[in-house]
């Protein structure tokens, strides 16, 4: 059926300079997967099975095989006809395979596949609609590194106060050393990526199109300045341009790269609110920066506040708790006031419900009794810890304002 | 123990005016509770407890007896301490029910009792907290009137944006027939009560002091205004002045008096959060408007919206659903657009779940069947109709922007 040949050999030479040195097996992988880039649009739910159920290769080969061939059907839980509509759509691809991987090779692109520690194990939770390989230019160890990651999105007609909102979020969670993910659109995206850009802070565009290519390109500097500090990253292969399909695609991987997704503008039909439903259909949290209600730019962020499940984003404090960066995990990279660090360890080490004793304290946040009784009094001042009969506890929530009943 | 004399024809003479025609009980129970408002502080739950168990007649003739006297005590489930405390603090303020009620009738204002058909049943919500009697200035018709009521309230020092939203939700809740309910202050109150007075709709000032002095004097004009148009209204009677445990008590009323309330602008510690926390208290919804997160007058509503069950308004259709006014009954009082109520009344003929056929509809909505086969086809383009093989359906909710998976 095809004149591909799947041995390690060729797939070292295929992917020499664009997937990291491994053995025979992970190079057979890597060559697998980048030939499944190319034969599939993003979310191709029946090569997600297919690919999960046998691995990239066997499933290569059961793609590239005659499309009545009723094999391997039960392993995948998939129907004959799933399996042969997918190689009627997947094999008139296969002739793009050669010059996808010369591009990629010619751009310095490298590919990340799942059998590689860089891969990124958040996008695994999308299951069978999981990404088949990623293609990165940059820092390609930023998409597993062991810190916590929002998605900054929202319209490209931003308002200035989008604009402006976006890019003090950014560049605080930069400074706090929370990856900044979004999709090099114009707008707020743009103003996310630069703000984490000037706070020196990790970056990662996710595009819809192949990463050599800027898209759109009146934003290319930006995109090359991403590409050498942080990572422009994508599923489908180089060359590939940009359609309406894959902009939803890479919505999903947004939402699915990230612990929490924030839309700072959206207006009414958004596609920003589509990676929020994306985030959400996943479990991850949506926050959503509210704005006037006479701004259409944020029509679109009080729709997901009425009617998702999204969560009111007022400032950084806000958008680290969506992303379960505890406010000591975050300062690790770089932690200005070590007055601040040092509360928050004793709040860290503190139950809202069961009572701990000051020793019992000083032990899990690291301080001798006296450092942390002290402490605990400035806590108490500040109505986030309380003193019971039987020890410490902290104080959730709001400190409501007096209520007399 | 004391000169006062608790019988049917002191009580009319001393409520000349001020009542409304009844029976000797009526009268009597109205000079009860009106004796009972000069000697509490609102709120007092000692005395609503009394009152409520033996009626404010009975009640009264304990409170007034000599302050060891062990009777009662079991009926109102109090402690003799409590009854005791009781008395030690009402007893004193018996020389004020004289002037006090010469005020009222000299200042025409009117005493409205739970034994009226003009009380509010929403405060009986309040139980034991539940204000013992009502002073109005204006029409004492409207606290009780069968339409659904919103308060709108926020902060003093409201910004122009906050002040423009709430002039437009209490201007569209006129014009729909809703009663808006706010206390008179500067601000977000004042430009509530002003666009409602405009749109000629009902409104009602609720006061922390009594009804004949304008809080704050600035309000004077706007005051009166209320007091012709609609209703100035306060537990406390008339000649006592406004302070802080007034005025908290006072936002209990505002929530307890409206369907739900409605924070349009609040700073952090803004006394509408304390109204806001009341009404989630007795059960109300409460629906919060956003602002630019960049503004101080937005902070204390967007904490509502993060931390408490607030939900987000950003036009009088939420504060419709908020306050359960549905669309066809809010219209009643002056429907402009007879092609929009006629969608609504078949939206209301649709259910979410079961899918009823043309006929059904037909029927339930009042309509020929080429009517409402013609409004259901104009419901369908709009998205919020749909034909199932078994019938039609109605789209709850947002319709959401394309997901591919």
């Amino acid at each position: 059926m095809s004149a591909l040949v799947l041995d390690a050999g060729t797939s070292r030479r295929e992917l020499a300079g664009v997937i990291a040195p491994g053995d025979d097996a992970h190079a057979l992988a890597a060559y697998a997967r980048s030939i499944w880039a190319v034969l599939v649009e993003p979310g191709d739910r029946v090569a997600g099975e297919l690919v999960r159920a046998l691995g990239p290769v066997a499933a290569l080969r059961v793609a590239l095989t005659d499309s009545r061939d009723p094999g391997h059907v039960s392993e995948a839980g998939l129907t004959a006809d799933e399996i042969g509509a997918g190689r009627r759509r997947w094999q008139p691809r296969l002739g793009a395979v050669a010059s996808t991987l010369a591009n990629a090779r010619r751009a310095g692109v490298r590919l990340v596949i799942p059998e590689d520690r860089e891969w990124p194990a958040r996008v695994d939770d999308l299951g069978p609609f999981a990404p088949l390989c990623l293609w990165v230019r940059g820092e390609v160890g930023l998409l597993a590194a062991p810190r916590p990651a929002v998605a900054i999105v929202g319209a490209r007609a931003a308002s200035g106060y989008g604009e402006h909102v976006a890019a003090e979020l950014a560049a605080e969670a930069g400074a706090a050393g929370i990856a900044v993910y979004s999709g090099a659109a114009y707008g707020i995206d743009a103003a996310a990526h630069r703000a984490a850009l000037s706070a020196v802070g990790p970056t990662i565009a996710v595009m819809a199109g192949g990463v050599e290519r800027a898209y759109p390109s009146g934003n290319r500097d930006l995109i090359d300045r991403i590409a050498r500090a942080g990572a422009v990253v994508a599923e489908v292969p180089c060359g590939t341009a940009p359609t309406k399909h894959r902009f939803l695609a890479r919505n999903r991987l947004i939402a699915a790269l990230s612990d929490g997704t924030v839309v700072v503008e959206a207006g009414w039909r958004s596609g920003s609110l589509n990676t929020a439903h994306h985030a959400q259909a996943i479990g991850r949290p949506v926050g959503v920066v509210p704005g006037p209600i006479t701004s259409a730019s944020s029509r679109g962020c009080h729709r997901l506040l009425r009617e998702g499940d999204a969560v009111c984003i007022t400032g950084i404090d806000d958008m680290r708790d969506l992303v379960g960066a505890s406010v000591g995990g975050a300062l690790d990279a770089g932690a200005t006031d070590a007055y601040t660090g040092e509360r928050t360890r004793v709040l860290d080490a503190l139950s809202l419900r069961s009572p701990r004793s000051t020793e019992d304290i000083a032990q899990r946040a690291g301080f001798s009794l006296d450092e942390a009784a002290a402490l605990l009094g400035l806590l108490e001042l500040e109505g986030r810890a309380e003193r019971r009969e039987r020890g410490w506890v902290g104080v959730g929530g709001m400190a409501r304002p007096a209520m007399l009943w």
